[in-house]
């Protein structure tokens, strides 16, 4: 191979970290292949020295400080996997992009928050030449939904974008369906397992999915990034028995990001929230920690990318295919179109909606109650599909009463959960859900 | 959009052909965008100028003439849509790439056969700067999965890569397996409903999978494409039957593309055959005339690209995407190396494979015919999980036994039925067909 290898630096030696240096070792020659050049790791920086990952770290440099990590002039890309949206990513990001090398990162925060000043930076970068910032790791570990998106649709005006996006929230969902047991106690044995985090909120509360979709409604529709626009809710209020009547009613329940162009592509809608997924469609199968990604096209059709949402070897093996494409020299702007051609597209109101939505009500066991309800539902024009009351009392004499509504506008539902605000009837908030139709 | 368009000749205007000049016309401006320039059709061929096509062909040129539309300066892709492995499709490819321009085609018979020559002339045009070949839509439709091995899963040593590559003979299982009927019956609604070609046998015995499958190992295993090499089955013998007592064993039946590389990437074992798939495997939820490919990396993990197999949207939409990476110049080698560093393999011996099986044997009905099979089966060293007799005579006074083996060598179901083929209690050639466990 006589073609000037591709000199990187890697910046954060955590698992996925190991992970890049497992695979350019096990998986060298044939990248050297694929790629038409070497890819070599020159230098590696992490916060602690001396701790002992578990891969031989002796062939490379080691850099203290990650400014001089980025600046050494035999690195041509750093690979970022520090983490954190801000701080000592943002800055190694900025001043590698700033150098005018590659940047290639993992960190969905990071670019939900700032792609578009890293992207406006790659562009700029080498007085105009560019500079190449890819980040197929951040989203969807190692499945090729970026590249699915900006390359293998790029034909094609999407019109909606959703999936799973959240390994966490998927295992304890799932488990929670095969298992009957509750959320707080499935949480537990995730945590104890180590498919969440000890401190769990991040995954569990939506945030994670909700970067990651912000991510992929930037590239699938042309717009900029727009984290701040994502209504987001987690799964932190699902019962075993919600489940259980999403089952008696053909549906499982997942933790769904949905990204849709409205009015004309004027509008973005985005949405990170649990969803009733009817059996039969592709979503429902997925279990456990693994993501999938449906892009809707309108000459494609449905695409489904499925894979392992995390992992040190998921998430390496995207990385280090960031890296041969910029070795092969297929880069251009991250976003797909140029940073000044993104639509800035105003948040869509999601009332505006229209479908079905699941509603649970914790009542307290007396009389009456069940009409109140179905009055409040009747003044705000929601007309119910199929109606569930436990008899039982769940847990602490409280009743549980579930809903099917039909078709309608989101805002008829939130209009009738604004009538039963004030009743004492109602022991907690009560849980709306939308049915994926 | 200063840049200069990337200009286009179209040669087919059938189905796909149609659907290019419209997915052009609807998605125009964002390819524009996207790709950085335009993409322009400038001429046109086809067989029959006169015939009416849905579609306004008087903003292009026309050429009856093949050699002169690729001959044209103002050309600088051709996009083949002819069809056919040889003829003037190949006719047209050769002297596209002979004269330095790009070819994007969506016909896999061509690239399964001539591939390897038509990547050579790819590599050499232009005194060795090379001239673009693509070809997404020669596998799978609309589906990026030439793109997802070729680019997403570029990082990985593949070990396997499996799927249902012909809608055709999916729509048939599928349909069958819901409704119940018979092979001949369901073909013969898939035909009316244009799911099946009049002349159906290129789908339903395997060919069009077969070809798919040899490009895919070419490019997932860094292998030359050894289309000659693969074991082909088709589906015209799996009876109502079979899918019935598939379905009792947890499984549904399934035409399967399966290329693994053995004894270290030596052999590349190549076989399309209806399959047994598990009910909780993603492609047993695979229905229809849609495709999935599963690719199994040593890093990614196991990942899934599923979507529409054919149509002209979606297959539209592929050619498309190859022609946007031309204008982008995201190119090099087809086959993800160059030719003369793909390896050639020998095929491997399906024989020593290992795993279980599901044999069904049509046999006379009389007393002693059971003894008869099952003691070949012991003979042949080959141990029986679970047996079936039918007790009613199935159709014509025969009688249909089938069992699931338990985990062996292939050799040892082989062998048992040459110890059986002699016998005359079995009244028609047994069925085997392998369990994807």
């Amino acid at each position: 191979m006589a073609a000037a290898p591709l000199r990187i630096a890697l910046a954060g030696l955590g698992t996925v970290g190991g992970g890049v240096i497992r695979l350019l070792t096990a998986n060298g020659a044939l990248i050297a292949r694929r790629a038409g050049r070497p890819i070599e790791i020159v230098a590696v920086s992490a916060r602690d020295r001396a701790r002992d990952r578990g891969v031989d770290l002796s062939p490379y440099q080691w850099e203290d400080d990650l400014a001089l990590l980025a600046g050494r002039p035999d690195v041509d890309v750093v690979v970022e996997l520090i983490g954190g949206s801000d701080g000592p990513a943002l800055a190694l990001a900025r001043r590698t992009l700033g150098l005018g090398k590659g940047l290639v990162t993992a960190n969905k925060a990071m670019i939900a928050h700032h792609g578009m000043e890293l992207a406006g930076m790659s562009e700029a970068a080498n007085d105009g030449r560019g500079a190449p910032l890819k980040f197929e790791a951040a989203v969807a570990g190692g499945i090729p939904v970026i590249k699915g998106l900006r390359e293998g649709a790029a034909a094609n005006a999407l019109t909606r974008i959703y999936g799973i996006l959240n390994g966490t929230c998927n295992y304890i969902l799932s488990t929670m369906e095969d298992t009957g047991r509750d959320f707080g106690d499935v949480l537990k044995e995730a945590q104890a397992l180590g498919y969440a985090e000890a401190d769990p909120a991040f995954d569990i509360e939506g945030t994670d999915a909700a970067h990651k979709l912000a991510i992929l409604a930037a590239i699938g529709f042309g717009a900029g990034v727009a984290f701040d626009q994502v209504e987001v809710e987690g799964i932190t209020r699902i019962r075993a028995a919600d489940i259980a009547r999403a089952d008696a009613l053909g549906y499982v329940i997942r933790l769904i990001g949905m990204a849709e162009c409205e009015e004309g592509g004027t509008r973005l809608f985005q949405r990170v929230q649990p969803c009733l997924v009817p059996r039969s469609h592709p979503l429902a199968a997925v279990d456990g920690a693994t993501n999938a990604v449906v892009a809707e096209g309108n000459f494609s059709g449905r695409l489904l990318f499925q894979g392992a949402g995390a992992g040190d070897g998921p998430t390496a093996s995207a990385v280090v295919a960031d890296l041969i494409d910029i070795a092969r020299g297929d880069t251009g702007p991250p976003f797909s179109v140029p940073v000044a051609e993104l639509e800035q597209m105003a948040a869509a109101d999601g009332a505006t909606r229209r479908g079905r939505a699941y509603l649970r009500f914790i009542v307290a066991d007396r009389p009456g109650v069940l009409a109140e309800i179905t009055a409040a539902m009747r003044d705000a024009g929601v007309s119910i599909e199929s109606l569930i009351q436990q008899g039982q009392a769940d847990e602490g004499g409280e009743v549980l009463v579930a809903m099917v509504t039909h078709d309608g506008p989101e805002r008829g539902v939130v209009h009738a959960l604004e009538l039963l605000r004030e009743s004492p009837s109602l022991a907690r908030p009560p849980l709306v859900l939308r049915l994926l139709d």
